[in-house]
């Protein structure tokens, strides 16, 4: 069946994906610069970025935190704290329950460090009752690594739980946050977090580059000696930036810039609280806008984040979602493809510089899109 | 001594660096784009990127070479040669005359792969000879590994005369090209390279954010199963590019569509040769301008290459770098700290989007500088 191709759009589609997403023109305009990597001027921004991070997540130096940033996408950032924390004795308890879990264990058996995975079901919140029991009974676990909000599916771990079990076996608590710090509140203290992990181009709205670590120096200076890996060596990394106020190797320059501007930008929309608040705002209108085209999501609500959302294929037989995805694009929409095991999904991310009203214009080309495909009135009738 | 600050300028500083480089405006400009990392179009471009640096190269995936990008800095992507290629028995020897060629040793320990180095002086260029001896005398020798033009002098290192021996030994060829590929022709097959890295924010005038290895398909297929780090295995993120076009982890999308309009302003410029004929002139007018201004390089002229050039300090009691280059930068003109271990330097870049007028307003600056610091006279005198 010879379709002739769509005409260009005259404007940038929009990203319902989990990062890379849609930023500000601001903050894309501060990368028209050039800045040496190292110059004065360029190590200010640095050192601001790094102050201001820290602020964020309400920790400070005096207090013992530090943040560091690392070159590369996210999981750099989390392979960064295996590869330099981890001792050769070391073992490491990796709690999953959807892809980002998965690929833990996959950095853990690339650098042959020894590990214990606890499995969840993709629907279901990792549980501190079973930590608990595990952490009983191997007492060769030194490390204890959890997805924040896993968005293989949208679920949200329950850090505080996990991290109070973690902490009552004297293990050290890694959070993988990428697609929740700067728009879900994580209180630190109660986590008992000693390292988090996010990245540039999530809820802070910046442009992929690079990842960061907030972590408790003291716990990071007590790995002095374990890194594998030059480029990936966080406390290296650390001291490079104290040395000289310097990135060790080429740093992602315009990135940097475009984040600065990324922090000011959610600084003048209220921090965390008021990003999460259009987040979540954003995330009542699509799933609202869903149901009334008979698409519910395929998480409990209760577990749900405001951050990505997964929906089952519609229940209509021979539903194309590349038929789908690229009629959504044709429009100026770009959605995400499902990850899930089990089950046929598509994604729909509600972060990144998007609002209610882009919501429910998705929704409304979601809507067209089915009824061309012939599939609405099928959908309506099948989850009647 | 109190100074009022500089007032700040209309125009970005250029930068007289080995990278990041001032780029073009049209590179930057592609920048204002949002991209899904998942989405067809900007995979096109990825492949395009992929097949493009090929054909610079003048090699081909029908004849066994393959193009791989990964997310990170220029070290990243050295790193993840060894990390990836190295079996658990190799042996690494590295030549090494700078920091970068002291850098992969530091990779190599790191990594605990086993390596011999064999250093010259900062000032001579590596011999051909010498790794003869050392290959003939250590049969654990797998893999030998060296800079093209190390920058931290700007030497131009023999590559051709290396590789040769290198192959005459039947060992695996590794050249780090970062700050030459692009700008000098490089005959991969005269040379035995089994591996090239290098990356995008050098010759090809990109932004920082990935590094890229060029290399032969069989030998890193025949890694299979060695690597010791996820995010910097190479046979995996190459896989990624066959199954579905895409990197595995969140590439830096912008910094890819600014690399694509790079590549294609370097053709517009005749490629390879024009950008190179553009280089030569720029350090052709830096060395006629400072031998006028009575500084003369670090280097013998036969073994200096014309993409970064090592000036030692004007032989003046009390010369302060800081202030030479401070007064610079508040003309606009960021130049580059030494790096030499034995002779205090400076270096003055001449790659990036900059013309032989750049570098004639460079030396009226630097002749400028030094009368305001009351070495002009001395520095003519001493040289005389």
């Amino acid at each position: 069946m010879h379709q002739p191709p769509s005409p260009p759009l005259a404007q940038d589609k929009l990203l319902f994906t989990p990062g890379p997403l849609t930023t500000s023109m601001s903050v894309k305009a501060a990368m028209l610069h050039d800045a040496g990597s190292w110059h004065h001027e360029f190590n200010g921004v640095v050192a601001g970025i790094r102050q201001g991070l820290l602020e964020l997540a309400g920790l400070s130096r005096q207090s013992g935190w530090e943040c560091i940033l690392l070159q590369g996408s996210g999981t750099y950032g989390v392979e960064s704290v295996f590869q330099t924390c981890v001792p050769p004795e070391g073992k490491v308890a990796v709690l999953a329950n959807g892809a980002y879990g998965e690929r833990m264990v996959q950095m853990l058996e690339c650098a042959r460090i020894r590990h214990a995975v606890l499995r969840a079901d993709e629907a279901a919140p990792l549980d501190g009752q079973a930590l608990d029991t595990l952490l009983a009974g191997d007492r060769a676990i030194t490390h204890v690594a959890v997805v924040h909000c896993e968005t293989t599916t949208g679920i949200l771990n329950p850090i505080e739980a996990l991290g109070r079990t973690a902490k009552s076996h004297g293990k050290t608590f890694i959070v993988d946050a990428m697609s929740s710090f700067g728009a879900i509140p994580i209180d630190f203290a109660a986590c008992g977090i000693d390292f988090l992990v996010s990245s540039a181009n999530k809820c802070i709205e910046g442009v992929p580059g690079f990842s960061f670590v907030l972590c408790r120096r003291a716990v990071l200076a007590a790995a002095e000696g374990h890194a594998r890996s030059l480029s990936l060596d966080l406390l290296s990394q650390l001291k490079g930036f104290e040395k000289n106020g310097q990135f060790r190797y080429t740093p992602p320059t315009h990135a940097l810039l475009a984040f600065d501007q990324a922090l000011k930008e959610l600084h003048q929309e209220g921090g965390i609280a008021g990003r999460g608040s259009r987040y979540r705002r954003n995330h009542q209108t699509l799933l609202a806008g869903m149901a009334g085209l008979g698409l519910r999501p395929y998480l409990d609500p209760a577990i749900q984040s405001y951050i990505i959302t997964a929906f089952p294929h519609p229940p209509i037989p021979g539903f194309s979602f590349e038929e789908f995805y690229r009629k959504l694009s044709e429009r100026g929409f770009i959605i995400y493809p499902g990850k899930l095991t089990r089950v046929a999904t598509f994604r729909i991310g509600t972060i990144g510089r998007l609002f209610p009203r882009d919501l429910e214009q998705l929704v409304h080309a979601i809507g067209i899109t089915l009824t061309e495909m012939g599939a609405l009135e099928e959908v309506r009738t099948a989850t009647l």
